[in-house]
């Protein structure tokens, strides 16, 4: 056991507050991470404020963590003391169902055990996330982080960076398509930047024209503004892939008319009802798909890491103290940050 | 010019009564057809209603004819007078964009020329379907019929036939394979015939436990009521491919959750709003598809009629007169078939 320093919440109308509690011991398989940033997720607001139902509080929310190792248990391969290393939104799973045999962890039959506000499956507790000094995670949820990352700006990669690369290379973007991605927040941007590392010609779609500027900075390509009727006609039917990262119901009818036949839209943003509805007509005339797709499993997040040493990919990110923290939700609440906020852990210590 | 005899809707409340037109020259590349059954498809009665807007009056209904050719024109070389043959929804295309060029005229950028309620490219003239004597078609759009199958029967293949068929094949349904085709009704039934020819392993879903019987005598190996929580619940998360016929607004959320991971659920019959919406949670978690298909291009419609000829199948019919036509509407529209209409069309001689 080791005694954590974090941030809870203790109601979903309570603000964050400082917060002491005892992490489970190493076990043999387990890593022990000292916390060095730790990225604020759209959804730990949702989370705390019980959006979605089932908050267990004290709620300790962040599963966008990046820390250096600093106990590894007698069987651990993967990673020594001094690496610097990753944890996303899991840190459990079954490890044997027909998902998680095929390195997607994420489908988990039994359902993956995430970061926060999931069950230990060692000890039955809830699980507490990353808004702390450090974290105990088992070896196989725990990826090597190059140092030549910007550490702080790599840590919306363990969620937002995952999130979005997960479909890209799930559906084959790459050089020759067309590809947009809809939503100019935490995801669509690194949707922008990893859709151009592969090759692809982006085009950013957005309801705010003022984005345009930041979304070509970015790398997109061109930039559809959704709300123009002649610019959405102008594009009909021309996309090969749509990374659609709106994270509230929407319409997607008009996305789905910006495909070619055959082509799909992924929804990565959204887990509420689309409203209004999908029509029929959207996927029949012209064999369009609508899919979604969650994180990535733990050896594509692996990859993916990777991927952003080699290309030099970090997130946009606005560093603030842990102190700082309930603020930085009111602004992330209004959409008020580019593109997501970092908090720097060593604040934590003060 | 050549005068036919047909039955019309003159609005979209009236019955359908006698009616005598003008069908345009035998052109260079026409066959001018002798209709011998006509099927009756629920989007007769949708479209003489203007249940879609856009009807235009006089209406012949039909778009599931087969006749005898009595008629080539001196370019025509894929069919000689005598000739079975079959028209099923599209009449013409602009044969030279993507789709048309990819044997896909369905999907046609300038929008397939429908066999009724469309507007000829010869002639500008609205064009009119098969509850009438005789047809002129170009004979891209024209497809053989083999002596072997029962014509009458033969007829629904040209739609319901088609609108199954193509996404099956499209969708690589075969053995090893659970699949599961929602609804029972014309295309219902035509989908379980041919996910049984193709090898699956066929699961009837639907909400109506009477008709169990009647879905194993066509080729069902199972039956799943789907207004049971037990049984949609006993088989969540097991099909590789998911037939939706349902031609009305529904709720698709309890369906995407009886497909595996990955696997996709295709809609053919519905063309209006999912309603209530389908979410996010359903696709994202499974990364699981929801797409449509229409109809099916001509060369994949003249692969179906040899197919259907290889392994004897074609629709279960109720034939009738087509003075009977219009309580033979009311019916159909009762669901009080099974499970398609059709006309004898020598009736209309008499």
């Amino acid at each position: 056991m080791s005694l954590a320093k974090a941030y809870a919440a203790h109601s979903n109308t309570a603000p964050l507050v400082p917060f002491t509690f005892e992490r489970r011991p190493v076990g043999a398989g387990d890593v022990r991470i000292e916390i060095l940033y730790s990225g604020i997720c759209h959804s730990d607001l949702h989370q705390a404020r019980d959006d979605w139902g089932g908050a267990k509080y004290p709620m300790v929310p962040g599963h966008e963590i990046i820390g250096k190792v600093v106990e590894v248990g007698a069987e651990v391969t993967t990673l020594k003391v001094g690496d610097f290393a990753g944890v996303g939104c899991m840190v459990d799973s079954c490890r044997h169902c027909e998902a998680c045999s095929h390195d997607l962890e994420q489908y988990c039959a039994e359902g993956a055990t995430f970061t926060y506000n999931g069950t230990d499956r060692h000890t039955g507790e809830t699980t507490q996330g990353g808004y702390s000094d450090h974290i105990v995670v088992e070896q196989r949820f725990v990826v090597k982080v190059s140092e030549t990352l910007d550490l702080k700006a790599a840590a919306p990669l363990l969620c937002a960076g995952i999130t979005t690369y997960s479909p890209l290379k799930h559906f084959k973007v790459g050089p020759g398509q067309k590809v947009g991605v809809i939503g100019l927040g935490g995801l669509g941007h690194m949707g922008v930047k990893f859709a151009k590392a592969l090759g692809a010609q982006v085009v950013m779609i957005t309801t705010t024209p003022e984005k345009g500027a930041d979304a070509t900075r970015l790398g997109a390509d061109e930039v559809l503004v959704s709300r123009d009727p002649e610019q959405m006609k102008a594009h009909a039917g021309s996309f090969d892939f749509l990374l659609n990262t709106i994270p509230v119901g929407h319409d997607t009818n008009p996305y789905m008319g910006l495909l070619k036949r055959d082509a799909t839209m992924c929804l990565v943003g959204v887990l509420t009802e689309l409203d209004p509805p999908l029509t029929g007509v959207s996927v029949i005339f012209g064999r369009k798909h609508l899919t979604g797709s969650a994180i990535g499993g733990m050896a594509e997040t692996q990859e993916m890491m990777d991927f952003c040493a080699e290309h030099g990919i970090v997130s946009d990110v606005e560093v603030i103290n842990i102190q700082d923290v309930n603020e930085a939700w009111e602004r992330m609440a209004k959409n008020d940050v580019r593109y997501r906020f970092v908090i720097d852990m060593a604040s934590i210590k003060g």
